[in-house]
């Protein structure tokens, strides 16, 4: 089983894929889509379409896991992550591939055994995980996580 | 000058293309694109990105226009309706289509003459704007105001 972790944003989505079987976990890949901040909005989401579509071409994972969405106080931020995620889900949805929401304390849980987990424990335990992975970034991290988590969590 | 108005929405967005030349414009097409609100939201997402894909497949417009976003007082309504704009975005932006964003009330200003226009109102200036379209329904007609006041404010 193959799973693809997500963490949309519209300035950098992390991306993470690993390999699950039954208990035993794997990393294979990881990366981050910055877009261009001075760019229109549908060129910077056209931008997240066409990397993930790489990464699906590339890895063909059997379903895809992001987060649950952060509804932030500012509408504007809650506009453009949500935005980034449409473009990010509907490039899964085109690809036939599923994705799972997860709230982002079963992520933490599933991935340190604390809901409360800071980042950076999250980020120590993803090298004890996937140990010599090397990761490009905190949104990859993220997106890593996530994966984790639906390995263990998951089912579409 | 083809212009693709939008009015996206995760359960019907809707869209219309006009020709504008000059001060003249006149209807090409409208349509609708439901989406089923039992499938997944990628599958939701996916359905926008490949209807509106053929829609410019098959008008070739030289730009897109839709309304500034409006943040509803839910935020899961927010939510749904800015994923589902992101999709029909990025669509724009993966076929090269420009997208103008314009405030509702410059719309139906441009449309009707004056920025606190009921919908009743704008419907109707519709049917004078553009004499025998058939008009889908209220998303469509939503779509051609907002490209027919593109053809007057626009830009990209």
């Amino acid at each position: 089983m193959i799973i693809l972790g997500l963490d949309p944003s519209l300035s950098c989505t992390g991306w993470g894929v690993i390999r699950a079987e039954g208990a035993r976990i794997s990393h294979i890949a990881n990366g981050q889509v910055p877009t261009d901040a001075r760019a229109p909005m549908a060129v910077r989401l056209a931008t997240l379409h066409a990397a993930l579509s790489e990464v699906i071409a590339a890895y063909h994972p059997d379903r895809a896991a992001a987060e649950e969405v952060f509804l932030n106080k500012n509408p504007q931020s809650t506009l453009k992550l949500a935005q980034a995620r449409g473009a990010v889900l509907a490039t899964c949805g085109m690809a036939g591939v599923a994705v799972n929401e997860h709230a982002a304390r079963l992520v933490k849980k599933a991935v340190v055994g604390t809901g409360g987990a800071e980042k950076q424990q999250v980020q120590a335990m993803l090298k004890v995980l996937l140990p010599g992975a090397t990761i490009a970034g905190a949104d990859a991290a993220d997106a890593l996580a996530v994966a984790i988590a639906d390995a263990h969590l998951g089912k579409v």
